[in-house]
């Protein structure tokens, strides 16, 4: 099978040395699509957490390649300034710093757990290079390589989900999907998105329902231009009319990512999921979540424990600095919610699809090689 | 009990002669709030035509209320200009002209039956006054008096709406409303909300959710400002958050409006109203529909006939001129949906609480006195 076209036309994070050598990450600004695409060049660990934390990089594999990324540029730059300096760094100010940008880039968003995975994975190979007495360079050139490997691995495990989640999709389907969880919420062809790129690319007939989703609109502005520029039919709707299509049996299966899967697989998701899950389970229509197995925390027994991040009211009562609501009312804006296990049909992961009992399924699928 | 305070300061549409004696129907233009408060001043039934089709206008019981007056004032018009180019006007002319006007306005939205029900109920009364030989003047006189009672029985059905509606709310109780089905809908105190009112008016501690209820916002503009303006503490939400509250045992019970309700018990209202009914469902809480036996079309054996106005795509790719989503893409627009009786706990009407089985209990309210 060809390289699948799209992953040439949308990228989101990567690492990019300047001409005088000095470490650069570039990062599609998602906050400014569809009307405009600007790409950021970002040379501060600041940076990319204040990327994250305003949802210029959104979705939650995407947010654990920035987060590698961003601890590598972070140590890149932070050597840099001590050369400049004429001041040797020891392993021990090494760790110190990279604990710092840990604590920096952890506090950004709470509830994707890419993100904190991410991070754990850039501090142990500096831990490991640091025991085995490496160079200050040395170990900045390994935790650029482990960004890498993270960046590469995620390409790969959208590929095999998409693989896997073709199965799932007949010719002639029309699915629902719900926020982003495409190419601009990964480095490769996306999660749920995946297997709906795959069965078009292997000539399944497919069209799309996007729910806009509220409040930012990654529906609106995200997967509808994401799906416009690969060529897949679409049709934009607001949140609120997925269950009129349901009823209408327009729908025949819902594909969504994820954001934190816990151990029994409840699943925490952009705000919405969860009303889309009760309307699929009313109507009798598969619910698909895709994830790669880096957003499966294990350390969490039920979706109760998932925090759920607040954001600011003027998400809601806003829209380009523009007032949809009356002045100073009273706001709730949590961006996810939690989808228990009963709802969700079957969890595709870039090592195959499971299903219930999710306690014991997801526990098999993230110790298999 | 004292008139409730909130009737004098929102005004949706009135008739007042102008100093020259010249009919003209005065609206609030819904379009602008929350952001201006602009009042029209109508003295062409096509300005009235065009205002309900724009949304200037909105929610089923007003909207009759409108035609009613757009019915008065075709006639007052037309018998001015023949007067001016002193032309007698027959009876048969009168009539062919409502005839016309109906038409006109019956052709701005196809959901609601209040529409069809005032227009009707206005072209009754014109062909009695014709039978009875009376004048064009005094014809005119008494299509303004019915336009007139039209929207008194609106003032009295909302209160007794409220009166009755309010036993089925506790102290202390959390409610989740969607669309606007308050006094911006009415003439009065509203229909979903008059129970509110009326309870929050006799001492009980209520709190409203409010579903912002894309793509026209009327919750976040319209709802939200209106409880803001009477005091009831309100949060403001995006549809898609109604669910993850109702899980969280947040909302003890739903009110919303109704456009049409059929036969059988099933009622269109404005889009996401059947997610929301689904939703209540599965969560055991109960939903309320609150609506005037006007808006009872016992024609309509059930919900499926009952016609689903499809509107146009940039209201949701667009929002205050702003597109929120990419070019061209495609959209589906229905306003409204329908939701099975079997979701709907109770009708509140100005005559009771009715419940299942509606068939009956439908019939049998409508008949009563």
């Amino acid at each position: 099978m060809n390289e699948y076209n799209f992953t040439s036309q949308v990228r989101t994070v990567w690492w990019e040395e300047a001409t005088d050598g000095r470490a650069v990450v570039h990062m599609l600004d998602q906050s400014l699509l569809p009307q405009q695409v600007v790409y950021l060049q970002l040379t501060h660990e600041q940076q990319v957490a204040d990327a994250i934390a305003s949802l210029k990089v959104r979705g939650a594999p995407v947010i654990g390649v920035a987060a590698g990324f961003g601890m590598a540029l972070a140590l890149a730059r932070f050597l840099e300034e001590r050369t400049a300096a004429q001041v040797e760094t020891t392993p021990t100010e090494i760790e110190a710093h990279l604990s710092e940008v840990g604590q920096l880039l952890r506090q950004t968003r709470p509830t994707a757990v890419n993100l904190f995975w991410a991070i754990e994975r850039m501090r142990h190979c500096a831990q490991q290079a640091c025991k085995e007495d490496a160079s200050p360079h040395h170990i900045a050139a390994m935790l650029k390589a482990e960004a890498h490997a993270i960046a590469a691995e995620d390409v790969q495990a959208c590929w095999q989900m998409g693989l896997y989640g073709a199965e799932l999709i007949a010719d002639g389907d029309t699915l629902l999907t719900h926020c982003n969880a495409g190419a601009l919420a990964t480095t490769g062809i996306g999660t749920a998105l995946a297997p709906i790129y795959m069965a078009a690319h292997t000539g399944k007939r497919v069209h799309v329902f996007v729910d806009e989703t509220r409040p930012i609109l990654q529906g609106a502005r995200l997967t509808a231009w994401e799906l416009q520029q690969e060529g897949v039919p679409l049709t934009l709707i607001t949140d609120n009319m997925a269950g009129y299509f349901m009823r209408q049996k327009s729908i025949q299966a819902i594909f969504v990512g994820a954001d934190r899967i816990a151990a029994n697989g409840d699943v925490a998701n952009k705000i919405g999921t969860y009303s889309v899950a009760v309307l699929a389970h009313v109507h009798q229509i598969p619910l698909y979540v895709v994830a790669p197995c880096s957003t499966i925390d294990l350390e969490l027994p039920s979706g109760e424990h998932i925090p759920i991040e607040q954001r600011k009211a003027e998400e809601v009562t806003t829209l380009y600095g523009i007032p949809i609501a009356p002045m100073d009312v009273a706001v709730a804006n949590p961006a996810f919610d939690v989808t228990p296990h009963t709802y969700v049909t079957a969890i595709v992961t870039e090592k195959g699809i499971i299903r219930a009992p999710y306690g014991e399924t997801l526990r098999a699928i993230c110790t298999k090689n």
